[in-house]
């Protein structure tokens, strides 16, 4: 076993600091560590928070590893970010939150961005989950931004799914619901004190009762506020976290741990060919030059990108 | 050349919605079309549209094409929505909207949506654009939801970004528009009749006076409000028209259409390549049954997914 991947399993916290970052990076050794680690994970769950931008995801984050903590649970918190694809800087970088919790060692938050274009976020937010799961954390939380389909394949890594609704949003964001309709496990309606909030509500619960529960789960909805006092909203979230855990109960009795895991595992693997498969013909096609010169003769429309493709698979792939 | 390409060619309208439905489907024969039209392409001048949900950017997507229309110029839309990866459906379907433009030959309105989740939206958007583009649209508006790096691919295929900001949302946003301060062309600063809209728009200023322009193009901001009259509407809207043209003229001036064309092309191939290399490998894996025994291996953790992807690369990667 490499050394990095020792120290990770080791409980080493600044190790695990490191090879999260090499994640991001996407240095090429990582994959030795993570091949180690592997066999070890499968054990933390994995809670997956999702949500429009502005929906207080991070607040609630926040919140739910104080009740955490207050239940004797270990948490990891990972936290994705949108990335500058030009600079290839993370834009928060490790943010400067969850202060009350820097001293608790029985708290690990990381946030995670990706460089580049290839639409590796989803395989390094997998890996990460990875790296906390093996640091024996109970509870991992992963916090996403953002509503497209990358979000979507993020949350295949998780166990519970957490939707968090603000009234007030437009009509794409009902739009939005409706897509995550079918992910959720909990629905938070937050920031319940604003004006809408009861409609927003009544429409979630209009959507549950029009949808049917193959796995014998009906998702709750949990209404939070904003402008609660300290101890009201410390009582919402202990109720998400209640309903958490019995959607982890749930899973467990009804034997469907099994399927949330292969489908995680699914998106492992997929994510994996990927890295495996089509970056290394990639970075051939950069290092011979190939790449720029098809990019020539796309540009001079002397041939179109498809028959170009096909030209490259059929070199590189065996038949 | 095959008859649906043929046809879109010669700008039969229902050919190109077919073609079109086709590309969200993932339809195999679709690249014969696609080869087919190609060569026609690069005439448009595409404009990317994007903000985070609840920004307003369908209603102004609707104004601009009021206002190209009063300019003679005949446009395409493209709105891409989020997608339910489970159901495989569209949310929103082709919107019920833009329907004052509902009998205008030169207005050319379409959603999109991916099925699968291996990431193909940037592409079928691509292509879709390429659609439009040989119908002979002198402007195509690309409309995208989201805030995550997907949509940051998506707005590689534009030749001038809009990103439309609004005030009122959290922090996340912020990190957002440092993101998106990198792509942008022109902002926006919507709903600017609402609280906070001064200080978004003081914000915006203060990071464009920190930052460089290489190209020489300092993106202009340019402040629309909702509760307008629809003439003072209509004049704002103009005004990021003018702009649009000014950035158009701006980059053939400058001689930097060429790469703008060169980063879309970029993308092009990328998604070409993904398509022709990693799709028929994972199509076999399914096929012969041996991604589900990989699954299978990785759920009982017998291996783990870097060393599976690796063997899978030997196999079907010529060395």
């Amino acid at each position: 076993m490499n050394e990095l991947g020792k120290k990770v399993l080791a409980g080493d916290v600044r190790a695990a600091s490191r090879l999260i970052r090499n994640l991001e990076d996407n240095i090429a050794d990582t994959k030795t560590s993570l091949k180690h680690i592997f066999p070890h994970t499968g054990k933390a769950h994995v809670i997956g928070i999702t949500g429009a931008p502005g929906a207080g995801k991070s607040t609630l984050t926040d919140e739910l590893v104080y009740v955490l903590r207050k239940r004797d649970k270990t948490v990891g918190v990972l936290a994705v970010d949108p990335t500058s694809p030009f600079t290839g800087g993370a834009i928060l970088g490790d943010r400067i939150r969850m202060i009350r919790h820097a001293e608790d060692p029985g708290v690990f938050v990381r946030s995670m961005a990706t460089r580049g274009s290839m639409g590796g976020l989803s395989k390094a937010v997998g890996d990460g989950i990875h790296v906390l799961d093996v640091m024996g954390k109970d509870y991992i939380i992963v916090e996403t931004v953002g509503v497209g389909q990358q979000e979507v394949e993020i949350i295949n890594h998780a166990h519970t799914v957490m939707v968090v609704q603000v009234p007030g949003m437009g009509d794409e964001i009902q739009a939005i619901k409706a897509g995550l309709m079918e992910i959720a496990d909990v629905f938070v309606v937050n920031k319940s004190d604003r004006e809408g909030a009861p409609k927003l509500y009544k429409e979630i619960l209009n959507m549950l009762n029009m949808s049917q529960f193959p796995d014998g789960w009906r998702p709750p909805v949990i209404k939070v506020g904003t402008s609660l006092e300290p101890h009201e909203f410390n009582r919402d979230v202990a109720k998400i976290v209640d309903e958490i855990e019995n959607h982890r109960e749930h899973l467990i009795e009804k034997n469907l741990l099994a399927g949330r895991m292969r489908r995680k595992t699914q998106a492992e693997i997929n994510e994996a060919l990927r890295a495996a498969i089509l970056e290394p013909v990639l970075n051939r096609l950069i290092a011979n030059g190939e790449l720029n010169e098809m990019v020539d003769r796309l540009t001079k429309r002397e041939t179109d990108p498809y028959t170009l493709a096909d030209e490259v698979a059929k070199k590189y792939l065996v038949k």
